[in-house]
């Protein structure tokens, strides 16, 4: 079987160990296998596919010879450095904010725009986490029954920001719970027992930059510059699993049933949708795994013709890791991973 | 001065509780003083006002002689002794769901729509708490730019749900973070480092009781049956403190910086709205604290003349204990109090 030579930028990172297991567990074609991270996470040792690999520190002559770079690093690493695999032959997945609105760059869920990878010149963008959930269940809909207007408000986990704030998290939460002075870091404010709605810098109107890629990145996405969309994200302090509750105003008549009879058959996305026996979805159950679970699907009291949905789906997987191993299987089942 | 004989059942309760903090912080001109409860609490000793009260269990005879019942109990509770209270000469403040949708009972946020005190036979219902921080807000945008439609997605604290809930949140949190197994009683899964999207039991078209309670009596407070409105209320880990992300139309024209200067005004709201200084309502912050924090106040990006929002308060003090004691500070002022 052909395989592939693979990098991975951040590899000593929380997603890039996710998009390494993603790698194993799916049985991807990897030949050789570079781990690149920072001059500080250079020398470790990580195992994967039954071997011991150290880390090396990135750098433009650790692309040569790779035939697909993961970039699970930092925005300021990957616009210094992606271009430079791309020079030297490599296919760019790149999971950070730095390309993703390009209009050079194709911004992929494969179940949702698989066409976009077809147009790409060495980098493709994986989208942020809180989208790419929403358009998983949103995509279906909105090709049904055009969707106008979508409100959403978050649930975010903190793994979204890094294994820091997870230990903030955990550490905090200890703190709190015997009494003891906190000392946030990771964080603005304490997030143990809290809420902030707050995720990325202001702009000057108000905005997060995580609601304003929530906005721009599912236009770029379902390629509709018409619809209509308003998000508040929010963090909260659950360790993996992103929630949102989505209200959606549709040009053509809906049904909760024709939602949820469409969703069943999305592949990628489970239908878990039953209240009256308790059942829907939540971030512990949907943590550790690759689907997006939809829940809570009924019509909005507030339009005549509209939905509210609740979408779960874990972060680190289909929010992150997964879906930039999705993009490239996606390549390599369409001839578009070698560019030599 | 003149004082008033007082009655409060459910004493021994968290809402109990701060309704007896509530009154003796804010001064009220408490006469004789009853603390009822369940058999169960029956003989526990509270201290209060200077004076160690023993709870009695409550029967229609405790009621002889009350001026004014505080009902911060059950339901079941309410809708069976706040008759004999006012049959026995007492005004009920009732805190539960029992009465509230009663066309006969004035459903009161004394800052909000103090005319429908007037209107009292006996019994008055305070609003639910995610119901109570809403309106406040909503009043004053509603009577400047007429609000047609709202959209909210509650963040709620499990004090909401009682003493046990609190404690449950805390154990759970510690087995979690211990690694040991964990046995959900007050609620159906997990709480800690978990969402659930579910308050109250859900309906044959698949909303919570908490979600048709927000619809339901904001419509009721603000006088106004064509306002649309929709909910999903989250339960999330936090103790004290309900937030809420909201969207609404308006009939007018509106601007954040009017709305802004308007909230700014209004007796009760605080804004507190500097995203560029990190400055918006938390609940840590509320926690403690009798005003609704209001905050993230913007331009909602999905229509022509929409306002998002970011509203948290305490759910223990304004959502419940403090509002019954400003409604009943209302009824002395305006002379509703005593009926005989």
């Amino acid at each position: 079987m052909r395989t592939y030579s693979i990098a991975i930028v951040g590899a000593a990172g929380l997603v890039g160990r996710q998009t390494l297991e993603r790698l194993e567990e799916r049985r991807f074609p990897v030949g050789k296998l570079k781990l690149l991270a920072t001059s500080r996470s250079a020398g470790a040792k990580i195992q994967a596919f039954g071997q011991e690999i150290e880390v090396e520190e990135t750098s433009p002559e650790a692309f040569d010879g790779v035939d697909l770079a993961f970039f699970a690093a930092s925005t300021q690493a990957s616009k210094e450095l992606a271009p430079q695999a791309v020079r030297r032959g490599a296919v760019v997945i790149d999971k950070s904010n730095a390309f993703r609105m390009d209009p050079a760059v194709p911004l992929l869920v494969p179940e949702v725009n698989p066409q976009a990878a077809r147009r790409h010149q060495g980098i493709l963008a994986s989208p942020n986490c809180s989208t790419i959930q929403m358009v998983m269940v949103l995509k279906p809909l909105h090709e049904a029954f055009r969707a106008k207007r979508v409100i959403v408000s978050t649930y975010q986990a903190v793994s979204g920001t890094g294994r820091e704030a997870m230990e903030e998290l955990k550490e905090q939460t200890a703190q709190v719970l015997n009494g003891e002075a906190i000392k946030p870091e990771v964080y603005p404010y304490q997030i143990a027992f809290n809420v902030l709605p707050h995720i990325d810098a202001f702009d000057e109107v108000g905005y997060t930059g995580e609601e304003m890629k929530m906005v721009n990145e599912t236009r770029k996405i379902l390629e509709d510059d018409t619809m209509r969309i308003s998000a508040t994200t929010v963090r909260v302090p659950v360790h993996i699993g992103h929630s949102e509750a989505i209200t959606i105003d549709f040009e053509r008549e809906v049904t909760p049933e024709a939602a949820r009879g469409l969703l069943s058959q999305t592949p990628g996305v489970v239908v878990l949708d039953d209240p009256r026996s308790l059942r829907y979805p939540m971030p512990v159950e949907a943590a550790g795994r690759d689907d997006v679970y939809v829940g809570r699907i009924r019509r909005d009291l507030s339009s005549d013709n509209g939905l509210n949905l609740w979408v779960v789906a874990d972060n680190l997987r289909k929010g992150a890791a997964t879906n930039a191993v999705q993009m490239a299987e996606l390549l390599i089942r369409e001839g578009l991973l070698l560019r030599k």
